[in-house]
C-alpha cells in the first residue's frame, strides 16, 4: 500500500489555490496532490465537497477559573470535541499565569488539565498577568525556546489588567525572546468610570454591559497598545476587534510602518448590542468583551475581513452556562451586569458561519475563507508549514466541506458544554461534514469516531510576523 | 474732558475687522471708536501703527518650584515686565497644587507671590495633582465660582502625572463645575522606558532628551486625552502640541464630535530636534516638552495656525537660568539629560516672532494674528469680552505695533530672567512699541513707564467651549 | 448735528466681537461706535436687537435668460426687494455671457436690467462661457482692472459647461488678471450618461432629477477643478457643496497647500432628495443643481459650516413660478424630468433659516453667523473693508434682528416673484426687522420705505484669497 | 512512463504556500505533486531552487506603431524571447484599434503579427479607441464570448484618449459583455496646458517631459476614471500608478465599495524624475508615462505592493531604441521632449528586480512574489486556473529561480530589440535559471532551448473581479 488513506475526487482549496485533485496521506502527513490515486488503506469519497486545511481556532478559552465561583462551561474535553464538529483540527486556548505564580508553573496545570483530554491538537498561549523581572527576563526567553512563542496582555479586567510600563516591559521582552503579542484593548479605567455611572444611576441591566464599555474605549486602548509596541518597535496582534474605529487604528499602525495582524470574531459580524437588551435577562447570553456593536460595525468588520484589515478570524470562545448559578445567571450577575461573566460560546460554530455569511453570501471567496480560519493562524502563531494548509509534507488535518448542505443552528446540535447558541435558529449553508486530523477521521457527520486522546499538544516556532 | 486718553491715526486691528479710526478711552476701558476723537487729557499717536489688543499668553509658568533645588528663573516681577514688553496686557500662569494639600492652600501661596507685583493682569489656572475626593467634590466646584474656571492635569512627569482614572474624574468634576480642562499630553510610561533604553546605552546628552519623547508618546497621550474627555463627555484643550500626528487626533476628535481647543507654540516652528544636539551642553537650552521635532513638523504647525487646528498661540514660557547650577546645567544635570530641568524661556518673543514669521512672510493675516495671540484666549479662559479684543466697553488692554520696526532679538534687549533666549539672532520685522493696561501705558519703547503692581489679578467666566 | 443717524443701544456683531453699543452714522459710512451717542437727524431704536452688518448674498441669480421659453420668476426689482425684506444690503448676481458675444456686451445689458430697479446694492460676476483668446487674453484684464474681479465656469449644462482646457485657459486668465473664479462643479457626462439610463428605463419623474446628478459626479468634478487649479496655481471657489464627499476634496486641497474658498446653502441644510419626490409632480418644486442630498449629508453641510470647511452661505437663489407653462411645470417639464428647470427661491429666507438653524439651536454663534453671511462674502469677493462689517469707515449696511421675533415661513409674506417656497411652513425664530442701506432706512417690519433705485451698482477689488 | 517530466527536489512556492516536493508533469500539465516522483522521460533536478509559477506578464507593448515614422524596438519574436528569458510562460500585448476600424480588423492584424513568432504564450488586451455603436454595442459582446475579456482605454495622448462620455459609453459596454477595462489615467489637457507652457518657456529638455505631466494630472484622471466606473458600476483596472496620491485614490474608491485592481512597475520603484535631467539626451531613456516621480513616491509604491493596494506588479515594457531616428532620438524629439516616444523596456526585467527589491530585501514574502507576477494576473484577467499557480490539472509554466545567483544587469545579457536598459549596472540577487512552458524547457541559462513558434494564443474567460 502506498498511501493510508487516499481522499479522492475532492476539490482542494489552499489560501490562495482551488483545484480538483487526489490526496495521498501516509503517516499522518499529505505526501501525494494528484489527478489520480490508487492504492490506499482507507480510500475517502469526496466526490462534491471541498477538502480545506482543518480550521485552527486561535483565540479560545478552556478550563479557566473565573474567580467567584464561577466556572467555565468547557475543558479541554468538551472543548475540543465541540472544536472537531465545528471542522477544526488545533485550537489555541490560553495558559493563564496566576498572580504570584511562574508561567512555568500555570503550564503544569494546564498541560495536566489537557493531557489525554484533547480530540484535536492544542497549542497554548501564554496570558503574562505578573511580568515580573523573573518572568520577563528568564522564563520567557526559555518558553519560546521551547516552542511557546505567543503570549497575550489585557489592557482591561481588574486582576489582568497590566499598566503601560508592564506592557512595555512586556513587550520589549518579548521582542528579544521572538514571542509574538496578542492584546485585549479596552480601557480599564474607562470601563470603571462608565460602570460607576451607571450604578449610580441604577442601570444594572445586561444592556448596559454595552454602554459601559463603548467603541472609544477600545479605539484608545488599541491606540496605545499599537504605540507603545511601536516605541518597543515590536508587531504585536490586536485580537477580538469589534468596529470600524478600532479598524482604523489597524490601519494607521500599518501605515506608519508598523507590522500589526488583526482579529474579529463572530459575535461582530451577527450580533448587536441590540441583543443584551433581550426580555428577562436574556440579554446576559450575550454579554462578551468588547460587546457586539451595531449593524454598521458588522458592515466595517465584513470590510476588513475582505481587506486584508484583519488577518485572522477566530472564535474568542469562552463558554458559560446561562442558567447556572456558577454561569451567567449566577446571584450577583442577576443583579448587576458587572457580575455577568464575560465570554460567549462559538467554537463550533466560527466556520459555518464564516461559510455561510462570507463564501455563500459573496462577501469572501473560499480562499480567504481558508487563510481567515486556518493557514494565516498557523502562519502567525508559528505552525506553519505544519499545520495550515494542504500540501506536501504538511500534517494531514483536513475538513472535508459540503457547501450545499444546510443547517440550522441550534444548541441541540452542539457539542459544547454551554445550555445555549447564540445563534440559536440561524440557518448556515455549508457544513463540516468529515474532520481528519493527522490523517484519521475525527468527526464524521454526526458521528465522534476518534477517541479521547487524539489530540496532541503543539510546539510552535517564530511567528511569520516577527 | 471726553476722553482720559486718545489713541489716534491708527489702524485698529481685531480678530476679523481692519480698519482706520481713533479710540477713546475712558476710566480704564474703550468708550469710543470713530473717524476722529478730540478732547482728551491724553493724546497718543498712533499714525502708522496698529492698534491690537494686548496679548493674552494663556500658557506661562512663573514662580513655580521645580524640586531638586531647582529655581525658575522670574518670579511674577521679572515675568509680568518681560511680558509687557512683548506686547502682552495679561498673562495666566499655573497654580500648582502641591500633593497632600488643597487648592485653596496652594492658591493663597500664588497669590502671595502675585501680590502687588504684577506689571499687567494675571489669572491663574489650577494644575490638579492630587484629585482626592474633597479636591473634586467641594473644592473645585466652589473655586469655578470663584473665577477660576480652568484647570490643567498632566500625563507626564513622575510627581506630576494623574492616572486614567484620575483624569477621569478630573474631567467629571470638571464637566459638573463648568471648568475648562487644559491637558499637557505625553506618555510617561513611554518616556520612563525609553529613558531606561537611554540610559542603559550611555546615551546622556541633551540630544536624547528628545528621542526619549518620542511624536509616538504624544500622539498616544493627545489620543488618550481625547478619548477620555470624549468618554465623560467634556471639552478639553490640547497644549503645546509639537507635531502633524498630535495634530490629526485633534482633528479627528472634531469630526467625532469633539469639542476641543488646540495650542501651539514658538518653539514648534522655529527649532528642532537638532538644536539639542548643539555644541557642548548648549543643546541643554532647548530642553523642553514635548521637544521640538523637525522641518515638517513646523510646517504641520503652521499649517495648524492657518486652518483652525489651533485656536491658541502661547509662549508654554518657563525659563531657566543656563549657566546655573540651580538652572539647566545643574549638576546632574551635566551628566544625564533626564535631570536638565524642561523649558525655555518665550513670553516676551512669542508674538515678535508670530508676526514677523506669520504676517510678516504671509503665512496669516493680520485679523489671525489677533485671534491667535489673544482674543480666542480671553473666549476660551472666560475672560471676553473684558479682554482680547477692541471693543466698545472692553479694558482697553493695547498693543500699538510698528510694522515696520526691525529688530535683532537678543538676551540683552529681553527682560526676563533667563541668561539666554533660544531665539538669539533672530531678526523680525514688527515689534509692539507701547503697551497699555486698561488705559495707562506700561511700556513706552524701551521705556518702562508703569510701576510695579500695576497688575491686577482677573477672575473669569466660563469657557467658550462649555 | 454730528451725525445723521444713531442707532442706538443695540448689540452690534462683527465676525470676531460682540458689544453693546450706540452706532454713529454720517454720510452712508459708519463713523462712530461708542458706549452713548447723542446728536442726530434720526434716532433708531436697537434696545434688544442685533445690529449686524448687512446680508451679502454672493450667490444670486436675476433676470437670467433660460432658454426655450422659461423665464426666471425674478428680475432685479424684485429679487433685491425680497433680498433686503430677508435682510441683505448687496446681492451679487450673475451675467451670463451670451455664446458668440464678449463679456462688455454681456456686460451692458445686465446693467441696462439693474439700472435704476435695484432696492440694495448689486455687483456682477462674470459668467465665461465662451472663453475665446480675445475674451481671456484682453477682455479679462481690463474688465478686472474695471472692478469686474470674480468670474464663474460651469462644469455642467450642455451649453454653459467649459471642456478641461477651456477650464485650464480661463483659471490661467484669471490668474494673471486677478480675477478669482468660481466653479459649479458636476460632471456633465456622468448627468447625461445616467439621464439617458434614466430616459432608457421611462423614469422621467421630478425624483430622478436627484438620481441622475449623483453625489459622485459632484466629488468627480469638484476634485478635478480643485486638481486644475492646483496645476495652474490660482485659487477657486467650489460654489453649492451638498454632501460630505465633495466637501473631503476641498479639505484634501487645502491639505496639499491649494487655497480653497467653499460655499453651501440652505437646500443642502433643510432638503433631501426625498423632496423631490412629492406627491403629483410638487417635486419639482425643489429641483436644483446639485439636488438635496439626504440627513446625513445635512449634518455634514452643518458640520463644514462649523469648521471651516465653508466660507460662504449663499442662496443660489435661481426662482422660477411653479404653476406656470415658463416656468416649472412647462410642457416639457411635466413629462421629463430633464426639462423642468433647475432652481429654487431662496435670497428672502437664507438668512433666517442659518439664524434659527445655526444660531438658534447651538451650532454656530452669532459671529461665525455674520462670517457666513456677510463678512467672508465682501472680503472674498473684493467688496472689504466697505462692505460686511460694522466698522469705522465701512457703509452703514445693517440689518437689525430680533432674535425673539417667531416667524412661520410662507410664500404668502415673501417679496420674490416665485409662486412657492421650498421652506412653506418652516418655523424660525429670529427675523432681520429693518435693514439699512448706507445709512437709509430700506425695509422696517413689513413696510417698504426706500424707493426703487436706492441700490447702486459695486465696483470691486481684489479678493482676499488671492 | 508515468510521468513526461519530473521536477525533482526543488521547493513549490504558490501565492499561498511553499513547500519542498517533486512536481510530475504530462502532456503539459502538472498532475502530481509529492514528496518523490520516479517514473519520467526527463527529471529536472530543481535542487537549491524554487519552482515557480511562470511569469505573467499582463501589460506589455509588441509591435504597435507609432506614428511619426517611430519604430516600436520589440516584435512578438523579439519580445517573447526577451519575456522568456525573464521567467515569463505569458505575456499580454495589446491590440491597438486603429481609429475608423474595427476590433476584428485590429486583431487580425495583430495575430497575423504573432503566428508562429512567439516563444511564451500571448493573450491579447483590445485597446479602444474609436468607441462606436457598432464597436461597443456589437463587436465587443460578441469578442468576449470569443475570449477576448479585457480592453484598455487612455485618458492621455491625443490621438488615443477618450472623452468622458465615450469612457462611460464603454464601460457600460464592459459591463454588460463581462470585459474587465484597464485605464490609463492622466489628465490629457492638463498636460497640453503644461507642455504649453514648458514650450513657451523654452524648457524643451527631456526632464520637462516629468513636470508636464505632474502627479496632480496622475491622481485627477484617477480619481475621475473610478468616478466614471462607481457611477457605471463596474470594476477597473487601474495601470501604472506611479505615486501615493493616486493609490490614495484606488484606496478610497476601495473604501466607498468600488471593485478596483491596482498595478505598479518596475519603473516607480527604481526611477525618479530626476533620472530624466541625466546629461546630454541621455534622460530621453527614461521617458515614459506617468514618469518616474520621487524617492517617496517608490516608498509609497512598495508599500502598496505589501498592503494589497496593488494586486499586480507588470512591466508595462514599452521599448525603444535610444541612439536611432525612429527611436528615441528622432530629429523632433532631439529638440522638444514633447515628440520622444514614451515607453521603455523592462519584460526581462521585472521579475529579477522585484525578487531582489522585493523578496531579496525583506520587503515581501516570496508568495506575495507569486501573486503580484502571476497568480493574481491569471485570476484578474480570466487565466485562471490554467495559468498562474502550481496546482494539479493546471498548465506546466514553471520558472525554476536560483535565489543566490547574482547578476548585474546589463543590456548585454539581454535579449529585447531595445539598445539599451534603464536598470544598466544594476546588481540583482536571484535569477530565474530555467523556464518551462506547458512541460516543456523553453531557456536554460543562457540557453534558448525552445523553438520560435512555441508560444500559443490563449483565449480567456472572466475575471475574478467581475
Amino acid at each position: 500500500m502506498q498511501f493510508d488513506t487516499i481522499i479522492r475526487n475532492g476539490t482542494v482549496v489552499t489560501a490562495s489555490d482551488t483545484f480538483r485533485c487526489d490526496v495521498g496521506i501516509r503517516d499522518g502527513r499529505i505526501v501525494s496532490l494528484a489527478d489520480t490515486l490508487e492504492n490506499a488503506a482507507e480510500i475517502i469519497d469526496a466526490t462534491g465537497l471541498y477538502v480545506m486545511p482543518g480550521g485552527i481556532d486561535s483565540h479560545v478559552h478552556l478550563a479557566q477559573p473565573s474567580g467567584d465561583g464561577i466556572v467555565m462551561a468547557d475543558d479541554f474535553e468538551s472543548g475540543t470535541l465541540s472544536a472537531a464538529f465545528g471542522g477544526n483540527t488545533t485550537v489555541m486556548p490560553f495558559c493563564m499565569q496566576e498572580k504570584g505564580t511562574t508561567l512555568r508553573q500555570s503550564l503544569k496545570d494546564y498541560h495536566a488539565k489537557a493531557e489525554g483530554e484533547c480530540y484535536i491538537d492544542v497549542s497554548f498561549h501564554l496570558v503574562v498577568t505578573d511580568p515580573t523581572a523573573y518572568v520577563l527576563g528568564q522564563e520567557l526567553p526559555a518558553l519560546v525556546a521551547d516552542g511557546y512563542s505567543s503570549i497575550k496582555v489585557f489592557m482591561t479586567y481588574d486582576n489582568l489588567r497590566l499598566r503601560d510600563d508592564e506592557i512595555l516591559a512586556t513587550l520589549d521582552s518579548a521582542r528579544s525572546s521572538g514571542a509574538l503579542v496578542m492584546v485585549h484593548c479596552e480601557n480599564e479605567d474607562a470601563i470603571r468610570f462608565l460602570i460607576g455611572r451607571h450604578e449610580a444611576n441604577g442601570e444594572l441591566a445586561p444592556k448596559f454591559h454595552a454602554t459601559s464599555r463603548p467603541v472609544a474605549a477600545e479605539r484608545e486602548a488599541t491606540h496605545r497598545a499599537l504605540s507603545l509596541a511601536e516605541i518597543v518597535d515590536t508587531p504585536i496582534v490586536i485580537v477580538h476587534v469589534s468596529n470600524r474605529e478600532a479598524m482604523e487604528e489597524i490601519q494607521r499602525a500599518r501605515a506608519r510602518g508598523s507590522k500589526v495582524a488583526g482579529e474579529t470574531c463572530p459575535q461582530y459580524l451577527l450580533l448587536t448590542a441590540d441583543d443584551l437588551d433581550a426580555a428577562e435577562l436574556e440579554g446576559a447570553k450575550f454579554v462578551c468583551s468588547p460587546p457586539p456593536r451595531d449593524k454598521e460595525s458588522q458592515a466595517a468588520c465584513w470590510e476588513g475581513l475582505q481587506n486584508g484589515t484583519f488577518d485572522l478570524f477566530s472564535s474568542d470562545h469562552c463558554p458559560f452556562r446561562y442558567e447556572d448559578d456558577q454561569g451567567k445567571l449566577n446571584e450577583k450577575g442577576k443583579r448587576n451586569f458587572r457580575w455577568i461573566p464575560n465570554g460567549i460560546p462559538g467554537v463550533e460554530t466560527r466556520l459555518p458561519i464564516l461559510f455561510s455569511e462570507g463564501v455563500g453570501k459573496g462577501r469572501i471567496d473560499l480562499n480567504r475563507f481558508v487563510a481567515l480560519s486556518s493557514t494565516n493562524h498557523a502562519k502567525l502563531y508559528g505552525l506553519y508549514p505544519r499545520k495550515g494548509t494542504i500540501a506536501i509534507g504538511s500534517d494531514a488535518d483536513i475538513a472535508l466541506w459540503d457547501p450545499e448542505k444546510t443547517v440550522t443552528i441550534s444548541n441541540d446540535i452542539l457539542h459544547h458544554g454551554a445550555d445555549y447558541t447564540p445563534y440559536e435558529g440561524l440557518e448556515v449553508k455549508g457544513w463540516p461534514v468529515r474532520v481528519i486530523l493527522r490523517g484519521k477521521t475525527v468527526t464524521a457527520g454526526h458521528e465522534l469516531v476518534a477517541g479521547k486522546g487524539s489530540g496532541t499538544y503543539l510546539e510552535r516556532t517564530r511567528s511569520s510576523l516577527l
